[in-house]
């Protein structure tokens, strides 16, 4: 069985909206803080500098379905895995949790990419570091892209 | 063949993100600003206040594959058509161009409800002020919910 | 002397624009983000509900300088005193800090209002439950408005 | 007399909190958006390239008071004014007005800088496309920095 990383956040004030509730987009800065998240606790991060120029993770699709709303100062626990490691994206999968109830489920595929400059970003094999590191949140590796 | 609304709208800095680029989770907002827009366009809002309370449109869904990236100042064109409209929600599909390439493509769905007053929302039938102005932006007008 | 509350925040990716650097709106929201866990820290909350409505703290005004910039997962301390409890206002303010180096300093005033159904918020002098809790943080509590 | 520049935004839902009215930090995205607006209309940009690297504009102070509330769907005319012209700084003055009534008032400050490779961004002053374009908009164009 695969690990789970779990993380909390509160609904803050910005978040909300008008219908007093959390606005729908902030689920996907929270599913991206959640993967940053457990990228620094791996010792990585999103952003990785070397000396040929930047390793980053552009999104190719994200994805959320809501089935109940959270209100301001709502503590939402968030549960990640790593739905699918390919050898050039990873697809994340993320439970949100407030009082023990699932108020939202979501996806999201990130490409690993090198950024040099003055060049479009092209995806790379995902360094070792990472794959090490994310296989045991890992539900599926999978040998395709 | 039904018609589609198209609206444009620019990348504002607050949308940039460290990567130089339009942060991903601004594309659902600007999912939804095109929905609010259509919305007057037809006369109506996506919250309208009657004798009984507050009429609105929950999201239950929403997802976006981003292929191509924009950045700072560039003119996004938003283009709407209604993939499916239900008895209780409907379903906006969404396609992004900037310099007439397509840059992402999204879909969100949206619930007919009612708030009222000390009360959790409750999903209602589309009223008839939405269906008739929303059928021929409609690809498929479905029976279900 | 006062005592001073203090929290910290990182800096999250959808903070950062294409300069690479926080995007400056996002300090108002720290302020924010900082008063708000203050009062929760007091047991008290921004949005209190009771018999006659709600009582909230619209803000009448927000200023921020900004000496350094901050980047992505850097984290930032906010620093919070009270500058000013007055009798139907408190003015907040702010220092941020990274690797101990002040990176901007900001002010927020509030005014404590009832909320009633259907009426304009309308100010009212501050409850006894927050003054008594506010009133060690305060660098000055005055007469006035 | 100087010339005022005028532009529109709709509030929108993003921009709306749990309070139902337009969150207070978005005034000053809006603030930005005016400025950036007011330079794309002189043909100019906030971000500008050359062979020597960027030119660009951090904010040093920005500071905003709230008169009245603006809600989802309003209509907010943006009066921007430069407060004053230094040789390497700008102060931009703002009014919010919706239904004719003014609804905020802003300032902000920003330092014209030159972003290098390598190196942190160093205030300059002003080039003369800029100083000409600006100065009609411009209540006191001064000495000073």
């Amino acid at each position: 069985m695969p690990e789970q990383f779990v993380t909390t956040r509160r609904v803050e004030f910005r978040d909300t909206d008008a219908a007093g509730i959390m606005h729908f987009s902030s689920y996907f800065t929270f599913m991206e803080e959640a993967e940053h998240e457990l990228l620094r606790h791996l010792g990585l991060s999103v952003v990785l500098r070397d000396d040929e120029g930047t390793i980053s993770w552009p999104r190719v699709a994200a994805s959320c379905e809501f089935q109940r709303a959270v209100k301001f100062e709502d503590l939402v626990q968030i549960e990640l895995r790593v739905a699918r490691l390919g050898r050039r994206s990873a697809t994340y999968a993320f439970r949100f949790l407030h009082d023990r109830q699932v108020v939202a489920t979501g996806r999201m595929t990130a490409v690993c990419c090198r950024f040099g400059q003055d060049a479009p970003p092209r995806s790379i094999p995902i360094p070792g570091a990472f794959t090490e590191q994310l296989r045991r949140f890992a539900v599926a590796a999978a040998d395709g892209a």
